[in-house]
């Protein structure tokens, strides 16, 4: 993976030009109304510490497809932005704990993943920068002295084993006012963080043990619904449609069946949605598990049939986890064509839209030669080059066409928001919860 | 006024180099500590809306030499950092006044300054950007409709009279939840500003006509002494020892010979920690009005003698004020030599620290080709050319050198930071007196 093009305004170009251009357009129209009706919702209901969204533009909408609550990829944010993303852990932190002066941060085990540490160094600076004695305390077993990773940036990072005393984690020499979690706990919460009296952010109730994908997106539904009220939209604009079929196992020729019937329907929708805008494409559907953020097990089909033919090796890959943890419950997802494009090759583009608290801090685009636009971008074994944003999120400019770059990237920044807000609704719904 | 150079990193040499360096490397090693305790005193006392702080930077000290609470020049800030500016304003909005959504922006009333307005188009474009209806209501009473500004940068700006409704102000057609003041009220609070129920920032109370220079920089003398024990610097390093002498007139005899007998004293005291510090330069006082910003009246002397043999135009001159109000209070202030130059002539360079709420968000130097490292960078009819920070003041490198460029725009912003604070306690004093 090259560095970003830095220095590079991202040249990206959207293949359709119809309706996008259009909910650009509200969106600059109504920009205040919008960002008013958003800070009433986090009134409502407090963002979650960070997130990061995926997007996928297909010209004539733009949906998110995906919200990580433990986001790695830092690394590749433009470092013109690393400000922004100070100020915003500044805020967040005065908000939610304003005496805290020191922070565990708590990463995922994968320490021979060089991309994922050199993101973790890029979060541990900034919550160092933002005036924060900050240290890093690993949840695996078999790390049982401080190790130091050099990393190709030039930075190195040290990762020292949690110590557990009473109701309080930590390390050896370090008791720190509060967790800042970066591992998505998709087996659960290990025992050491059970109970403990310090604040968690995010809690690690939002850990993919407890979360479903299916959850998120019905609250985004609503969301979406509301938010194009707002702004006179139909909401399937920005609103990927999806079904779950509950529990099942494709060993089973009821499980295979269900599955069919539910990609069947699902297909019939979005064609009836594609016939009423006159999109001639075929509409296809994404298969992923419905928990789970690595994308083991990541399928696209454009028929029934399609399912029914799927072999031994390609089911067993579609309910296969990291970790190895069986899937049983499974997404099916509208799938979003990915119309933007990158240099002369064109390369296919994606957004993923980085926040902290309920400001957008920046993002980046995964570009990859080798896959078409109706495919997932962020598959295992994926080779992309990130390309970071060149400007803010937070700059729309009115004097200039709604495609300009501000505003697009404001675009990316109002419905990355829009899936922030989904999950800050599934945030209170687990505090009520409990 | 040429237009800063931004891509340019701002070559900044510093004459001497030793105690600052000193002082970089303490604030850099004592980071985390430093930030802690200015997030503990903002809780205590919050930040005013925004604030410019004038810096001088001697090398073996630095010191805030002027706080501006309405702050002009925000279109000499990096547009890098424009984002920063609109997610302060964001996060200060939600703090103070979170149902907001429409602002009423008043100017200062002099209309044919260009870099005034293009200020002001900067700062309403930031509150907008922010998510806010804005607009601007000037208070010049031979403003009878709305007035269209054409500037420079070829942006425009439209100033309406203000409409006063019953304990409200607003436009004809524009009744705002909350008013941002950008008029240093230097002849008073105007009536139809006096007891309105919409929350104005900064406060009315917060201008020229109530406060005094001599009561910031008690407050400033009191937060040094603080801070300087939290980081073991003495305090002198980082605070201008000052004097005032009452109210006086320079045309008596007794006022003439006040004013000498203070700058003696002050010269003497500045003297003694020259020895201390052995510096071999002539020490040297500034007097200048106590209340008020524009510096119609500023002065350097090196000796009670040179004032003495003051003709009766500069003193006349010294108790002159922008609008004609007379000066009777003067400020005699320890003069801090500049000694940051940039570019092959050598030319004198003074910071100027931008904040919003409590966060840095920009600075940019005042550079003076014809100007002594003694003289007063800030004069009226003065000739600089603003060249924007090129980095930001909240990333600070451990990893680099203390006088790194990231470290010494960082050492700017406590510094800043520390004047923004007795700022801050002269807010609360304010309150508490009402």
């Amino acid at each position: 993976m090259a560095s970003p093009a830095l220095s590079h305004v991202p040249h990206l170009q959207t293949a359709l030009s119809g309706p996008l251009h259009e909910i650009e357009a509200r969106l600059l129209e109504e920009q205040s109304r919008i960002e008013a009706w958003l800070r009433s919702q986090w009134r409502q209901t407090p963002a979650p510490l960070y997130a990061s969204v995926d997007l996928r533009n297909a010209g004539f909408k733009i949906a998110p497809v995906d919200t990580n609550l433990f986001p790695a990829g830092f690394n590749n944010l433009n470092p013109a932005f690393l400000p922004l993303c100070v100020q915003a852990f500044q805020a967040k932190m005065e908000q939610v704990c304003d005496t805290a002066s020191q922070v565990l941060l708590i990463p995922e085990d994968h320490t021979r993943n060089l991309f994922y540490l050199e993101s973790l160094a890029t979060l541990h600076d900034i919550i160092e920068k933002a005036g924060y004695v900050v240290r890093i305390g690993s949840l695996r077993e078999d790390l049982t002295a401080p190790a130091t990773f050099d990393l190709p940036s030039g930075r190195s990072l040290v990762q020292e084993p949690l110590v557990r005393r009473g109701r309080r984690v930590g390390l050896a020499d370090f008791d720190p006012c509060v967790i800042v979690l970066n591992n998505d706990l998709i087996n659960g919460v290990p025992a050491i963080l059970e109970d403990i009296e310090q604040m968690m952010f995010p809690p690690p109730a939002l850990g993919w043990a407890h979360r479903l994908k299916s959850g998120h997106f019905s609250h985004y539904h609503e969301v979406a619904c509301e938010f194009a009220r707002l702004v006179d939209l139909d909401p399937w604009l920005i609103n990927p449609l999806f079904r779950n079929c509950g529990e099942l196992d494709l060993r089973d020729a009821e499980g295979k069946r269900c599955l069919e019937e539910n990609v069947d329907k699902l297909l019939t929708d979005i064609r009836r949605k594609y016939d009423e805008y006159g999109i001639n494409r075929p509409p296809f559907v994404v298969i992923k598990a419905d928990a789970g953020t690595y994308g083991m097990a990541i399928l696209s089909v454009r028929s029934a049939e399609e399912v029914r033919r799927l072999n031994r090796r390609q089911r067993t890959r579609l309910q296969s986890m990291k970790g190895g943890a069986p899937v049983t419950r499974l997404l099916l997802q509208e799938g979003v064509y990915s119309n933007e494009t990158w240099g002369p090759e064109a390369a296919v583009a994606e957004p993923v839209v980085y926040m902290i608290d309920h400001f957008v801090v920046g993002g980046f685009y995964r570009v990859h030669t080798e896959r078409g636009p109706d495919e997932n971008l962020n598959a295992p074994g994926m080779h992309f080059e990130p390309l970071a944003f060149h400007e803010s999120c937070n700059t729309p400019d009115r004097a200039r066409d709604p495609d300009a770059e501000p505003n697009r990237f404001y675009t990316y920044g109002v419905i990355a928001r829009l899936a922030l807000l989904a999950a800050a609704r599934e945030l209170a719904e687990h505090r009520e919860a409990r």
